[in-house]
């Protein structure tokens, strides 16, 4: 199977994969399949279909073979990732013996419901480009912290309201201010010897690949939670979008990954990866220092200078479509939805 | 099975019980296990050997009751509270079954290994006792933020590298300043309905129980990453404790649990829960707006006034054990460890 992104037709025979999830109906309710994805010829391979089928071809009971099948691609990306290598290979060879992804367990990509790639034990995002930072905080009208220049300080985001391609952003009852982020995720690979306070000359096997990172944000919450020294929290946690898929580090140049924003097709903003203040290898090693990496763990790059609305003066409204897109890595898209109503807020506390 | 805290006698007919974990050996290594706890009488019951046998002397085969049991009880604690009442219910009938819980399911307290009672999906600290913030801020030379007393803000803490009762707690290798923090963990029960945006009436239900929470602190990392309004991570992650177990919700008068601190075997803090500025349904309700409860996760009242040694102008150092205790909960100790060599840390960068 031969994949091609914006940046040219890659072999998957060099393991250079484009790994996601898809939606499938099970018989109690839908369930999350591993897929590759050929976005040129717009089609997906669901992973644990093709390698059963290639197993009960070569002889294994359908119960074997399925149960084979699904313990090389559970639901979890970040189980799957947990496995080391074996995950690509055998994504490969599955693909392969799929007719070259166009046989029996193919589907074609716009009619299957794309899903978050990946479901991160942990997410880490951040502020490692320092334009964005200067512009956000003079918006603000507050100083630029110069610990930024110390540290590659992050906060840690919501696993648990990760959204996909095409999926509805919840908008919090709490905020009357959301913005966008344009960002990239990167996700860390298997257990390689102890993954613990690892040097930057260390950290670059731990990269299994790369994802587009849109950090949705509540900015009144946000800027509240920020100024009480803490968080952001709901600032952030109600929805973060990634997606459309994984493309594994070897696939992509990290040093020239262009990135645009758009909402409602119009450009709002223009980034690249060569602007950042921290390399993704110190970020890995800072992220790693006195704490183990996970498998499939998520750290994001912070936004692009310019890449959010704040640094424009522009808010988002409900209904609006923003689109992400990264060269190498695909398309995400995400539509606002309508703000929730407000059941409670707390009542403040007079100081004693 | 009656149970005796310091608070008194409980009956377990009443589903008043401390549920803990321990470690066990297993073929192919150490396996946690769920567990309920008898102080007074220094015993603990394997719920999943209990179960096991109870269903066996029903007439179930041992290959039915075993897996009967170890979906009733499974190694994760957040698991089995996602089963709802099932669970102290079958807790109870469990140990009712094997002799009141002296029976072949009990073991020797001293003789097992507690592990953290609880494994989170996700973990909030919150900043909700003033004493506590004005304390801290005034040693660090900053004004009370304003916005403690609008809303519970709260950091995300680290799931991943919890510690339970007499577990070494990792010194980081960045840190020359390690603080312990005295405080209660709330942990949130099942499912009820959506478990989104509840109101303070609506959030004691979801209160599971409460368990004791050491949040180690490295307080010259923790001051860098909210210098620059992010975090803490780093000044954090490294290490919680909590344990020993956990008390279940009924059994505690929640207005007036009783908070002790003692550095090798020195006093330095104590308070009470009644300091609190924002009550425990509160807590729950800002913790739910806008984004789902999970089942197991932890939220924990942040420090009470005078509970940590920042406040006190003291420091710990390597080998100190820190025993924290709350009344009707536990006794809850840890052992500093020694500094890990440092291997790498960033270096600055020039602002353009």
């Amino acid at each position: 199977m031969k994949i091609a992104g914006a940046v040219g037709v890659v072999n998957f025979q060099e393991a250079r994969v484009r790994l996601g999830r898809i939606q499938v109906d099970g018989p109690d309710g839908p369930v999350p399949r591993l897929a590759v994805a050929d976005p040129a010829r717009g089609l997906v391979v669901d992973l644990v279909r093709a390698e059963r089928l290639r197993l009960q071809r070569q002889g294994a009971s359908p119960e074997a073979a399925l149960r084979l099948a699904a313990a090389l691609f559970p639901g979890s990306m970040a189980a799957a990732i947990g496995a080391g290598p074996l995950l690509v290979e055998a994504a490969a060879r599955a693909v392969e013996a799929d007719g070259d992804g166009d046989g029996d367990a193919a589907l074609p990509l716009d009619e299957v419901r794309l899903l978050a790639p990946l479901d991160p034990p942990r997410m880490r995002d951040c502020m490692a480009f320092e334009g964005h930072i200067r512009n956000a905080f003079g918006r603000l009208g507050s100083p630029v912290p110069t610990q930024i220049y110390e540290l590659p300080i992050y906060y840690k985001g919501n696993p648990d309201t990760l959204i996909g391609h095409d999926a509805e952003v919840p908008w919090p009852a709490y905020s009357q201010y959301m913005d966008y982020e344009l960002e990239l995720g990167f996700v860390i690979g298997p257990h390689l010897g102890p993954g613990r306070s690892l040097t930057p000359e260390e950290a670059r096997p731990h990269l299994f690949g790369v994802t587009i990172f849109n950090d949705f944000s509540a900015r009144d919450a946000q800027a509240r939670e920020m100024g009480g020294s803490l968080g952001p929290a709901k600032g952030k946690d109600f929805a973060t979008a990634i997606g459309p898929w994984i493309a594994t580090a070897d696939e992509l140049d990290l040093e020239s990954l262009d990135m645009v924003a758009r909402v409602n097709g119009e450009e709002w903003s223009r980034g690249s990866i060569g602007q950042i203040m921290w390399s993704v290898e110190e970020l890995i090693a800072y992220a790693s220092s006195s704490e183990p990496l996970l498998p499939g763990e998520l750290i994001a790059s912070g936004t692009v200078p310019l890449g959010c609305g704040l640094e424009l003066g522009r808010q988002l409204q409900p209904g609006d479509v923003v689109e992400l897109e990264v060269s190498g890595v695909g398309l995400l898209r995400n539509r606002l939805g309508e703000p929730e109503p407000l059941r409670w807020s707390p009542s403040p506390r007079v100081p004693s």
